[in-house]
């Protein structure tokens, strides 16, 4: 097994890449991408050029799917589908094949995309505010005892890693409905229970492939119940039934999902992942803490290992607005890439996903360490 | 200006590659992704890693809707949307964006693509069977006399070209109401006449790009209708004026879509690739019929450009069922790949969309020759 500082080590130094998603792919994946991408293993063909049902296709998808069922440890009684639309159309989806008859959900908002998965539920439902965190002010996790649970809902929905907001759940909710989870951007960050869970989505495009791929892992027990106008690429039934072809899937993608988890088993695992990511969270919210002149806003338990906005503090940026704009252009010139918060919520964001590595985050937080010095 | 042979020639000669979808993309584009897989222009980055709300990306987007629309001619009362969910996720959004109030809409099936068409639309409306083949025996386009047109359709939907059954008009219907094209295995092969549709739509993998991309060209007078409960992503309106990014976009496949249309444009256009292909289908088909076993069974008028569905004749398959196999190994040995028929037909197909080299046709119509020389 080797160990995660020879797997991660950079081969060469390409910049730091914190893009929030589409984000930072691990080099030796992209290696072998390239590699391939005109003979896949002797074929004479790019995985692009390869019909979705020729042997050659069902041996990735089939390998993909078992790695990442070993990396989760998904049950036996969980279908595993890698689809089209992204999280957004799984924010369709989800109500289309979970109300079964019932006429509400529930939906916690901790954050942007947790809101915009509650406005589009309510296409569907009777969506049910649980709780908010004060608008523009997701900084924690409502406290449980402040909840306002329905009673009747067909699911709870929350979202585990709010990637804008840097808000992550220190805990797995206790609910008696169906527990719906978005994990798109934590995913196979660190070990989860999927027995938990009567559905877990992703897209792809933050911490295992590139954007158009979708994964889904939904308990079969919560099949056979999609609403009549559910467009057929969102029906889990059929999906399920048809190996996720009930259409042509996004087979590229799911070649590279299928590499990244390889070089994940290769890593250690997730356990080993998550040593990492812990480690790599630490080095930045140190710093961060460390300066005298920038903040992570953040409740500490509620800290993102994956999205780390932080911010000049007001009374800085009041006197010296021009910062946050050098602060970028300098981190740019150090080859320090994608580090502008997000135009809902101004200030930084370093999203250090699993591809990032430790040297990445170092580098950052060492360059945060020197512009603080630099303030006057 | 390249003039085709020189464009298209192999530098290598890798097996030809006649799958119907994902299909061959052109040696030259693949060749161009794999130089650039970590490293585009310049950035360090891979296309993969890149925010779609980047400035790179933002140009890569930008370049490829240029190119796109200087090919097919696409007049500005057009947007062009770069989507997810392939064809099939569109059989469920045209009636959801067109009914527009109304109740019905007119569904012409000549194979397979158009009655999957067809069965979906009828989870949103009244889908009128304007005509169909008869079952399994999709061999022409019924005549436009034959056609049952509905009083009040939204909209008139066919299938240009299906992939499947190896059927093509060879005419633009003429229909009152607004029409609506599947083009998704034959856009790009030769020149259309865009104003004359409402909506065009195609997946990208058949003809330009990787599966998980979309095209959709659509009037503006179509916008703003689309039913309350449409899923965003599938909200023509709102793509529209978001730039395809009401979620993140599937960017590799929309990059990959713009090295092929700048091959395109190298190469000439779409008049000189309507010339190549013109003269590859005649190689291929000349074969076919030259033969004294084999035959393609489609009303020569409407014979595809793309897809060439060939068969043993029954009565030789009778006395030796084993020629099929045979011909699909030893045509494997020959490097001539993936040329069995779809598992709803049988028998053999070969797709020869824009990337076939007219050396590959050539080849397969020599193996085709030598084929039927060696039934006894």
């Amino acid at each position: 097994m080797s160990t995660v500082s020879e797997v991660t080590k950079d081969t060469k130094h390409r910049p730091y890449n914190f893009s929030a998603g589409p984000g930072a792919l691990p080099e030796a994946v992209l290696l072998e991408a390239q590699s391939e991408m005109l003979d896949w293993h002797g074929t004479g063909l790019s995985v692009m050029e390869m019909s979705h049902r020729s042997k050659d296709f069902a041996q990735i998808a089939e390998e993909a799917e078992a790695d990442l069922r070993e990396l989760l440890n998904v049950p036996a009684q969980y279908k595993v589908l890698f689809l089209q639309g992204g999280a957004s159309g799984q924010f369709a989806a989800i109500p289309m094949n979970l109300l079964a008859g019932k006429d509400r959900a529930d939906y916690l908002v901790t954050g942007f995309w947790s809101q915009k998965a509650y406005e589009e539920a309510q296409k569907y439902c009777k969506a049910n505010l649980v709780a908010s965190g004060q608008s523009g002010h997701f900084q924690s996790v409502p406290e449980p005892d402040s909840w306002r649970l329905s009673k009747g809902a067909a699911y709870f929905h929350y979202t585990d890693n709010e990637t804008i907001h840097g808000v992550e759940f220190p805990f797995v909710p206790e609910v008696t409905c169906p527990l719906v989870v978005d994990l798109s951007s934590n995913i196979l960050a660190k070990p989860i229970d999927v027995s938990r869970y009567a559905l877990i989505y992703a897209g792809a495009q933050k911490n295992f492939g590139p954007a158009g791929l979708t994964l889904v892992i939904v308990h079969e027990d919560y099949l056979g119940r999609a609403l009549p106008n559910t467009p057929s690429i969102f029906d889990y039934t059929a999906q399920a039934a048809n190996d996720s072809m009930v259409n042509t899937p996004p087979t590229y993608g799911w070649y590279i999902a299928g590499l990244t988890f390889k070089w994940l088993k290769k890593l250690g695992g997730l356990k080993e992942m998550e040593k990492l990511n812990i480690a790599k969270a630490k080095i930045l919210y140190d710093a961060i803490d460390g300066t005298r002149h920038f903040e992570n806003r953040v409740a500490k338990e509620c800290r993102s290992l994956m999205n780390v906005p932080f911010f000049i503090k007001t009374e800085v940026l009041e006197k010296q607005p021009e910062l946050e704009k050098r602060f970028l252009d300098e981190a740019k010139k150090a080859r320090l890439l994608t580090l502008a918060g997000h135009r809902s919520v101004g200030g930084m964001r370093a999203s250090i996903y699993n591809a990032m590595t430790r040297e990445g985050v170092q580098a950052l937080a060492d360059f945060i360490l020197q512009f603080d010095e630099s303030i006057k």
